[in-house]
């Protein structure tokens, strides 16, 4: 683990750096791919999902029997675990809703705002060594209480050619019926374009791995919306000296298990406590399953002692963690304080892990520094806001002349003459009546 | 104006296309002003304000006497007419302000969704043949109630070499003290890497011409958010047999005096009313300010008849439309099938151009059909969601084994043991006591 201690804000930005991405190099390996299932469709999914996972399929839609008997393959307590996590995430995500804001800002003039779901979107479950049930919960529960009319479910195929059962039980659970066996860059250009069997969509929600990142990146010139750019997952840990060290490491340890390239940081306003975690994490680590990973991203992880807690506040902001955990006995300040961070854990019995699967946030959030500008995955991440207004003669009457000489002034008299018209006609009116 | 009659739903896609737009083409042009500006900072501005402004600068902020003097440049009228949107705005943006959301999820697992503003952002104002001190009002007025804590305003400078003094009072108006006399594609590099003068910023919003456009898009790749994708601005109105033709004309009018590009489109259950529309428009036409612009978007305007209410809102849905213009006498079948559009103008008395000014509600909306998944602009634009967790020892008993179940089915044991080591120590600590 590397330890720094006070270093000069003048380094700050080097320490806060996350690992480059080649964005353009990864675009030109996917723009082949887009532009040949855009015009092949069906024919090149089913080409690259040969070439990339090495399974040659027949129908890149799961069968509605596999996904209704999708339940058998699921032991019961596993089942039991995710739909206690279902009625979490369910129940802050329904929390979300907002009624429909309404306001005459002046009289006669009713403005309001309104949300409606998107129409159609596509939530990406990567693959790999385990399935990431989880991360269907995370995105399928708010697509469906936003209303969204249809909702469909990218993941690629396991070494038997099947989508593993607990993704099928937990789509199934979350009332979403249109899974398809296609994952990677292949997955992305077909929601961008739509082909026979997978349709186009307006938004496309999920983690993947960099190539999946770069597709989702690509999709946007293609009149597509993601939910937001995405990097190697993020955790940074607040500790004063009233944290528990072996709670600390492990927090440290759960984040360095997702990948070697996985951000891990501490930032401490004690010594002894980087020194304690430090060998807790050392001894945690000998008995992980993951710990080939876990050992590579705990070598790049940073120890940071900051004297006082305003500069460990000012670093955390600059940094903008996606997960923060924060234990300190002046939680209230921290908190205040905060600017920028995806999700926040306060306290010594809030893992990561608790957020990760079932405290009812949600896990997809925002890497990268993106903190500073981007939400985590909401109910809103789902929905858009549009806005509405209906003036009276009255209320034209009211504002028709600050428009007037507004759009006069800014030399758009087509935008005058819309309001002329109608107030000539009103005062016609009035003076005929 | 082009009429089509009845046409068939297959033939619906065409008709919605926008004008394509060749992003990458553009992107090629803006690569190397951003790598400049990126190397050279103030210096690269200035050089491309000379090459495409044809306006050597010495200082690129505009001087705070300048700004504070800018209020005897402006007529008392537009003085008053724009205080008068401003306090529109002002109310229907301060109404949408959210309380934090709380709820415990399960027995002592407490959940918090709480915003915080964007610390900094860039709104970009077009320069053009007359000054836009609207969309100040409309980026602005939003950026300071969320709290935003820099805020800089990029607008390119006029043939004097100055920014005209409506923009400076109605920036100075809304609390924004930071503008630099710096446009097009060189602006938005500024901010995306921030230069000795220009401070970068997180997410740049406003319009501009398809340089600004793809510049916008092309600081997305550099940590940068933006509001939204762009294109031509569109107007679509529905009108049936109940509305007032030179009405609705002089709102077709308004959109085409946009620009050649505008789009602008009129759907009617009525083959009477397309008919004097047309007439109406033709009539109108002649003594518009901006004839010849207006001229050719009329050309390539389409007047739609379609026989029957479902048609009319399925191709209004499929076509999502930034600006919708609604005058029928089924108003409320209309509005609750609506699902696609940036902002909605109900009835006869409500002219596009009162959004566009001061009703209240944004202008800044989304355009090329991307009212499907982006919302305008609106506050929560210069927010962004954080989600908090705070899980008591009996909260993390009650969901503790639920976790683990899931992270070990996740291959992740590094998850499960942050929760194992902490009901341990609980188990512990009640076994002592």
């Amino acid at each position: 683990m590397i330890k720094v201690f006070n270093p000069d804000r003048s380094d700050w930005p080097e320490i806060c750096q996350r690992p480059a991405m080649d964005s353009a190099e990864m675009e030109k390996i996917c723009f082949p791919i887009f532009r040949e299932i855009e015009d092949m469709g069906d024919v090149a999914v089913k080409k690259y999902t040969q070439k990339f996972d090495g399974i040659e399929l027949a129908e890149l839609e799961v069968e509605a029997d596999e996904l209704k008997n999708a339940s058998l393959g699921v032991s019961s307590d596993l089942k039991s675990a995710i739909k206690k996590a279902y009625e979490n995430i369910c129940a802050f995500h329904k929390a979300q809703r907002t009624e429909k804001l309404e306001l005459e800002t002046t009289d006669g003039v009713r403005c309001w705002q309104e949300k409606r779901p998107i129409d159609k979107v596509g939530l990406y479950i990567p693959g790999g060594t385990a399935p990431l049930f989880s991360t269907v919960l995370m995105l399928a529960i708010p697509a469906v209480i936003a209303g969204c009319r249809e909702i469909i479910l990218c993941t690629p195929p396991g070494e038997n050619g099947k989508v593993p059962a607990s993704i099928l039980y937990t789509a199934q659970l979350c009332g979403v019926t249109k899974v398809f066996k296609v994952g990677g860059v292949q997955a992305i250009a077909a929601m961008t374009f739509g082909t026979e069997s997978i349709p186009k969509v307006y938004k496309i929600f999920g983690p993947g791995n960099q190539y999946v990142t770069a597709a989702k990146q690509l999709s946007t010139r293609y009149n597509t919306a993601i939910d937001m750019p995405a990097g190697p997952s993020e955790l940074l840990v607040m500790a004063d000296s009233t944290a528990i060290p072996s709670f600390v490491a492990s927090d440290l340890l759960s984040q360095a298990e997702h990948g070697t390239d996985s951000q891990v940081i501490m930032v401490s306003t004690s010594e002894d406590i980087i020194e304690q975690v430090e060998i807790q994490v050392m001894e945690q680590l000998k008995d992980l399953p993951r710990k080939a990973i876990a050992e590579q991203s705990i070598a790049n992880s940073k120890l940071i002692y900051l004297s006082d807690n305003e500069k460990a506040v000012d670093f955390i902001n600059q940094y903008g963690p996606e997960h923060y955990i924060l234990c300190s006995s002046e939680e209230d300040y921290f908190l205040k304080e905060l600017r920028n961070a995806g999700s926040v854990f306060i306290g010594p019995y809030t893992p990561e892990s608790a957020g990760d699967y079932a405290s009812g946030t949600n896990h997809t959030l925002p890497t990268q520094g993106y903190a500073k500008q981007y939400s985590g995955v909401n109910l809103d991440s789902f929905l858009k806001s549009i806005t509405f207004q209906k003036i009276s003669e009255n209320g034209l009457k009211n504002i028709g002349a600050s428009i007037e000489i507004m759009a006069e002034a800014e030399g758009l008299m087509g935008h005058k003459n819309a309001v002329s018209i109608r107030m000539d006609q009103i005062r016609d009116k009035n003076s005929r009546s």
